[in-house]
């Protein structure tokens, strides 16, 4: 079990401090800057890569949604939940905090919004709260029937980590402009701690909806598409 | 069957939600946008994650032309067509649906061609009618090889979502410009209901080409690649 | 030997389509252009997407370049050389004619370059002969070097077409500016007849720079890499 | 050991050749130059290639903060370590020496800061020395974790190479403009002999940190995740 909740904390804290990270320090960097492209290509790598690196080990979640939806899809065990959260949480925040360290050896460094979600006037595009949320609703409900399909008896074996990163790339080229893109109540908690913005008042959604979404998701699996005996894996 | 169903009906999906979505919601967002790389990679992506989450199930084509080809390959049941298509423009539609009511979250938001397919003055570049017809049979036949060819005996198994995914995004890297990129009817027909432009004046192209192309890329397999006896299978 | 030069033919093909295509039609469009970026990654997935298709049949050379150093390093019948050859060059020239035919169907287009290798004023950079011709050899032997190694008994099995795909698309980030990237005469000699620039009178370099390039990755390999008894393969 | 010597070397100039070939020769073309995003894709993807055509060989390090990680890990020879540095440093100078050869083809070339890596006002973004400091040893350190995970008995044989170049790929998302990203002395020191700038007297951060860094990650990974009897691998 020791092994497992590093494995969550270390890749928790790589998601931060890889998809936050180039959010924060590279993406609006004048002419050259990576873009929302490459934010969203930061976020699915920092997944595929710790999914290779320590998946045999944890499973790879690095997200409460994801542990959630999988709980729910009788693929991971109840019992196991909240100390995947707490080292969920715990790894994206200490990554948060290394982030704002050397974001602020910046001349200019202005924490601002530091990657944080947000509906309202805290989304890039001002989408209100019903679009927020449906958005993140829908997103972690697919990340999690691409996590269950790709991971099942059905599919080729070891490439789940590419299909599940990639998915996660697809769900940030949509959803930046809409909430800055959350789908992981962990990667949302860490980095509004050091937000100036009001991140933290806006937080609550940002679990409810991704938790929301991963148990649609498993459900959803469930019902259309498990294989007969597949809870009992 | 239902399992096949739903599995091409979530699929085409997410092809439209992450595709279209991508290109509504995000190409266009002022400095850091994603543009047509990002559209690109986002539609090739959403091809690759659920062809390798739901592929064993149903076989992953979430696009009509692609059922068509096969079919005329001798590698899918006719029987099984029309339910197919009828999933997969299900599908699609139920995507552009939800798309768009994330989309009017944001306070200036006008539907505008909403990713719809075109040509003449609905093409990004102005392509007139031919250009477009060329380009549509064209790519989607080569998108046939690809299919076809990934998942014979003779390519390594395993990697196919990788390679269809992928070249769907070069086909979107070359033709955004010509006709928004169809080659794939129910996509097509998915975002037509909500723009505001008169894109189900310009549908039946974007039927009529890409199925011409899935079969021209079925009998083109058949005529020059097809392994002896590969019909049977 | 039909399926492998139709195999052949219709790579190449996919390559100049895809990859000058995307070039042509895409990299300059105004504000959402794809840029180098999109064209580098065009070129590699279109090798990348065909290797998997039919790889298995031909070899998926796609470049006389190829087939030269594989024929040095022992891996190819310099028999089968010359049709080789003139499949790709067939297949890349059919490309163009068909990209041509879909561009001139923009309302403002001028051939110009139409994506025409060259040095000096027809380099992007106006990068001199030397410059363009060290530039190609190099690229081109590292090519050769990728391609023999993911392809040798001591890589894993099934990979390669990623590696030479993604090889090719790292070729054209860092050398476009220079010559336009060919490392690929076939390529070069495609566009070349369709381009209003006087791309047929520097094609002589883009012939000779690239098969040396290859020769001397073949050479290199079998000097530093080739395990024992590799050539009797 | 000649032969993996080789591989070092010749996997070193690639990746010097092509990361900071993309940055020095396209990242600022006017217009549609390639970017942080492009050098970025550039950087991980010559390891992902050499790594499949000659990790076989050497173990595909061409990073001596790779190797000194690996070593504190147990999975390489302290006495090989020597002999590789030495490869990995003559290679990437070769490369920086071709690099400068072609990039002085153009007409207006200046060599300026030459891609190489630096802090304070060397630092693209004029990240001070702390800052720059850590985000290299962190970045190693993550970096060393995602090779020795995905080279672990617990990954999925065979996706190292893919899991290992884009983990590079990552990391130069997030830190290019902190310190133009080093996380490898050879990388360094190998464009630092042709920088117009001051680069060589802020050579020692990127020996310096990037060391620590690879050792921290190799600690890291057998305190928390090394299997038993792993050390005896």
């Amino acid at each position: 079990m020791q092994r497992k909740l590093a494995a969550e904390l270390f890749g928790t804290f790589w998601l931060v401090l890889g998809g936050c990270g180039s959010a924060v320090l590279a993406a609006g960097f004048p002419v050259t800057g990576i873009g929302f492209v490459g934010v969203a290509l930061a976020f699915g790598l920092t997944v595929l890569t710790m999914a290779f690196a320590v998946g045999g080990i944890s499973g790879g979640h690095f997200n409460p949604a994801v542990s959630l939806g999988l709980a729910v899809a009788g693929r991971f065990s109840w019992r196991d939940l909240v100390p995947y959260w707490v080292a969920q949480v715990v790894g994206g925040t200490l990554a948060a905090a290394v982030l704002y360290g050397i974001a602020s050896g910046a001349p200019d460094f202005v924490a601002g919004g530091f990657a944080a979600n947000g509906y309202g006037d805290r989304s890039p595009g001002h989408y209100g709260l019903a679009a927020a949320a449906v958005c993140e609703v829908v997103m972690t409900a697919f990340f999690l029937l691409i996590i269950l399909g790709a991971t099942s008896a059905e599919a080729p074996a070891g490439f789940a980590p590419i299909a599940i990163g990639l998915g996660l790339t697809i769900i940030h080229l949509v959803s930046i402009p809409v909430t800055n893109t959350s789908v992981n109540p962990a990667r949302s908690t860490a980095v509004a701690f050091f937000a100036q913005t009001n991140a933290l008042g806006q937080l609550w959604l940002f679990w409810a909806a991704p938790l929301l979404g991963g148990v649609i998701g498993g459900v959803l699996w469930k019902f259309f598409f498990a294989a007969r005996g597949e809870a009992a894996e």
